[in-house]
């Protein structure tokens, strides 16, 4: 029975507007707090499992490009933790979350993204943006700028330099860091904006490529990918990326809740 | 069993490390997705319980202070639902959440919090930071800087004061937008920083005074001293809030997290 809470006397605030997820539904506790993946095919919650990636102490670090990036405050990024030096993204969404949930854990948890980087230009700058920091989890969520890139004159890389680059990366992250906990976030476009029917199939090609090392590495995935797939089919894509690479702030807790989800349900 | 994750082997990343809500525990999905308010004295979750404050195609403002504010990029407040327009706070949390697990509610989320105000300060700016947006909800958090700026000499205000210009502005409100729904947020401080005895045991007044004022104009309360108050338990204060005013990213989550609890499970 789905009624407009607007036709309701100011002085009854009681909805009965049932739980289903439609567009009439009132936002009840358990749709606002518990539908974190719900519509993802990653695993169901709720269920005790055991696992997780991320012990107490630990040094936890987003690497990327400017979708990890989000406008952080550079001058702060020496600041653990810091409120303003996460940027507003899908990192700083799932900081919040660790940092609030596992306040016990004492999690020190960086953001070193930057805007328009490829994989090459990760490893330029590895050793401080990311050996220094001595993190146990290295989460990465590259490949957008290295196709996007190409489709703007702008650089001149293929599948298989991104996949090269990407192995040589993890394998010395690996040697440098023994113990090293990894997570591979997959690439992802919305179909709209700046994303055209030039990407394919090439796009694809990244996606199963960041698959491979993943697989290869024996990290984490996120499938941010399949996420936003299975998003679209209920919400237009330019709602979670208006131009179809950058989050807006819907698509940015999907990705955060997606990346908790991989993380917290990590096993061997 | 605790055991750190450091010890294991890197191709393990079995954890059995429990769910306890322990410093040794892991970071499981149920604990890191469920857990939101599982340390507040609020209505538990996972229950049905129909209800919600929030309809389909709802406005929502958030208003008050320096901890609404947050820092948003305020030559963007008129883009509703725009990432930088909300700061790095709760209101900017709690409308992720809003918009993620709601996106085909449709929702138009502002934020118009402004560093240093007091209530009287908010009225002066009512009608374009409130009225003009038409807002169906109107969540407002005002009143440290009504005792802070006593404490620090440079206002004159009363506990009398601040409750007489609340209810002023809220029975303004109703008329003004009939059928409006009012979020009531207490004010709220964490013992450290700039906090200290001096605040007591007046502040308590002023959060008294909040509290009347939702229940005169029968508005949704969030208990967000409650909420630290149990927090800080287990985790020390200036891990919510360093300077005993502004949240951190930990602290703001929480308060994210209790603002859609209260507000999700609202009813007559």
């Amino acid at each position: 029975m789905a009624e407009s809470s607007l036709t309701k006397s100011p002085t009854t605030r009681r909805e009965f507007l049932g739980h289903a997820a439609t567009a009439t539904a009132a936002l009840t506790a358990a749709s606002l707090l518990s539908s974190a993946g719900c519509s993802s095919s990653t695993a169901r919650l709720g269920a005790s499992k055991g696992g997780g990636l991320i012990g107490p102490g630990n040094v936890v670090l987003f690497q990327g490009d400017s979708i990890t990036d989000a406008g952080r405050d550079r001058r702060r990024e020496d600041h653990a933790n810091d409120i303003r030096a996460f940027g507003t993204g899908y990192a700083l969404l799932a900081a919040a979350a660790l940092l609030a949930n596992h306040s016990e854990a004492k999690l020190t948890i960086y953001n070193r993204g930057i805007s328009g980087h490829k994989v090459f230009q990760l490893a330029e700058r590895w050793d401080k943006d990311c050996i220094a920091l001595k993190p146990n989890v290295v989460s990465i969520l590259i490949g957008v700028n290295d196709i996007w890139h190409t489709l703007d004159g702008h650089y001149d890389g293929t599948i298989e330099v991104y996949e090269r680059d990407y192995r040589a990366l993890l394998e010395r992250t690996k040697r440098e860091l023994p113990g090293v906990k990894l997570v591979v976030c997959e690439p992802f476009v919305l179909r709209c904006g700046a994303v055209n029917e030039k990407w394919f199939p090439e796009f694809d090609g990244y996606r199963a490529a960041a698959r491979r090392v993943a697989t290869a590495f024996n990290t984490v995935f996120v499938p941010f990918q399949t996420m936003f797939d299975e998003a679209v089919r209920t919400t237009p894509p330019a709602y979670w990326a208006g131009d179809g690479v950058h989050p807006t702030l819907a698509g940015a807790q999907r990705m955060a809740q997606a990346w908790l989800e991989a993380v917290s349900t990590a096993t061997a």
